[in-house]
């Protein structure tokens, strides 16, 4: 078990599996396609809880709790957490660490932190025998909205090219692989790329150069092609930024097609549920991955996925300084799983 | 080559060099008792930019590429940067990754993610030969009081107890050992530790529990003692904090005596410039580590240090609900050039 680097902020790995996943959503994630695929859906937003933030950190922490367990672990066999929000200070992942106390490794990368933790998590478990670290991210409406924008209770509207960051959460459990587990066999981490989009409101185009260049950069390094994989999900560029992912490959002779699609266009309904672009959020591919994704590679209907998340990296403080808005994308590439281990 | 985990969050690792250092401070840095171990002291805080953010961000962006220009690099050969900063969405960081195109793991865990991302490059340059990375922190005393306290336009008066968050930004190149290169043999990522303190303006004596238990963790796991090390700094604990720390040790008979000491002890003359309790921010044991204690190792005064950057993870809306301060250290090995490589 270990891992190798093949090019730059590429390495592939072996051996490497996936012990549990968890996901635990709100009740308008509870009401789009994937409800089935969730451990859990809240009643209400705020669960009981006195602030949304306290209902976000509430979320990561049961969901966390969830994929502990169902790993067939206890909290002190994880030898690190990695992970990451969307709140200022990454304040629910550090508070719901006070719980577990185990060792942290507090990540930034907006909405695509969740591939950035399960990528490097699962580099740690494959150089270093034996490991086990839990994985985590988080989003809640409610309280991104007040950060990033205004309070929801303002009822403001919102354009045709927003996304609705979900409330949602997603844990997965990584460890040395055993025969059943789905496998965690690359990742790319990606580099800012910023196009010079200052729309905050309309992030999937703005990502979607960030996730072109990831993707790029994956296949170059890897040898790979985009017929290796059977889906290339994208994290929250919704409607608008696959399109534009899409006209971006075909420009240069990378053809997505049917192949491509979004964690953010999967989570609602679009139009019933009044989302416009689609979800967003660092626990929206943590979710639909932990939920949906990881489904499909364990009933052995996809055979390899490539998990691109995406983020984009500005702070309202810059938005109001006109400054334009850096964007990231981490890829993980994951198997399913083998009857025998290689 | 290699890293080995021995103990949570723990790893022995051997042949990982500093290529290179750069430290970049502010005006108040620049007269402190360190200032003729800084690559360079800026005349004004704002250094001609038309934000504090933005000096922030040229802060980092100068002190990064002088690190990578003193290791003989360019930007291209470096494989990762890993770093932090303690404004919201790690805007500096990502900022500054727009133009040096690198791939990027970006950290936060405040003050402390220094040796957050010290440690974790090592580790990656000690698992992937060749493997070449950048770390950098920065912290800017203006940008930090108007997001955490207040503009300090406002004119208010700072309790005795509060600390100053430096303007100062570190770099470090860190790769394969070479004969003369400083090495980094060791790391340990903390857990979360919250002792209920729930005042901001006095985070040394919030975060010297963690301090204490990321020490005691490595000591735990490498079976080293405190005399292993000529020097063991914390990173911004400040009068009060240290002071803590020493009490807490010699409550469990690990006397620290006069081997601790403290970047945001060091950094100022704590009476004369009126900073009250010391230096604080990602910046401070950066560029203090990247100046002066580089230094010591390098030219052989010291064999051994221990560099424990503290943070506090909470952020002003945890704050004004009412939370208490969770906080935590990382801590890093180092030792000096040996004259042949193992």
């Amino acid at each position: 078990m270990a891992a190798r680097k093949i090019g730059p902020g590429t390495y592939q790995m072996s051996r490497v599996g996936i012990k549990s996943t968890a996901a635990i959503v709100g009740p308008k994630e509870g009401e789009g396609p994937l409800r089935t695929y969730f451990d859990e859906v809240w009643e209400s937003e705020t669960h009981q809880q006195k602030s949304v933030e306290r209902a976000e950190r509430m979320l990561l922490e049961d969901t966390m709790n969830l994929a502990v367990e169902k790993a067939g672990c206890r909290w002190p066999e994880i030898d690190l957490v990695l992970g990451g929000d969307l709140l200022d200070q990454i304040v629910s992942t550090n508070f719901v660490a006070r719980r577990h106390q185990r060792p942290l490794l507090g990540l930034f990368s907006a909405c695509a932190v969740f591939t950035e933790a399960l990528g490097l998590g699962g580099l740690l478990v494959a150089d270093h025998e034996p490991t086990t670290v839990a994985v985590g991210a988080v989003s809640h409406h409610m309280a991104a909205e007040r950060q990033f924008r205004f309070p929801v209770e303002l009822g403001y509207q919102r354009t045709p090219t927003a996304a609705w960051t979900a409330t949602a959460a997603g844990a997965v459990v990584v460890g040395p692989a055993e025969v059943g587990h789905v496998v965690i066999d690359g990742v790319t981490f990606g580099r800012v790329v910023d196009w010079g989009s200052k729309d905050p409101n309309d992030m999937g185009s703005a990502m979607a150069p960030a996730a072109f260049d990831t993707i790029k950069q994956h296949l170059v390094a890897t040898g790979e092609g985009i017929n290796d994989y059977d889906a290339i999900f994208t994290g929250d560029l919704g409607v608008l930024g696959v399109n534009l992912l899409q006209a971006l490959g075909n420009k240069e002779g990378l053809h997505f097609d049917d192949r491509l699609n979004d964690c953010g266009k999967s989570l609602y309904y679009l139009k019933e549920q009044d989302v416009h672009n689609g979800a967003s959020g660092p626990g929206c591919s943590a979710s639909v991955f932990a939920g949906y994704l990881h489904h499909r590679l364990l009933s052995g209907e996809w055979r390899r996925l490539l998990l691109v998340a995406t983020g984009a990296l500005f702070s309202p403080t810059t938005y109001q300084q006109g400054e334009s808005i850096p964007c990231i994308a981490h890829a993980v590439s994951l198997g399913r799983p083998e009857a025998k281990l290689s």
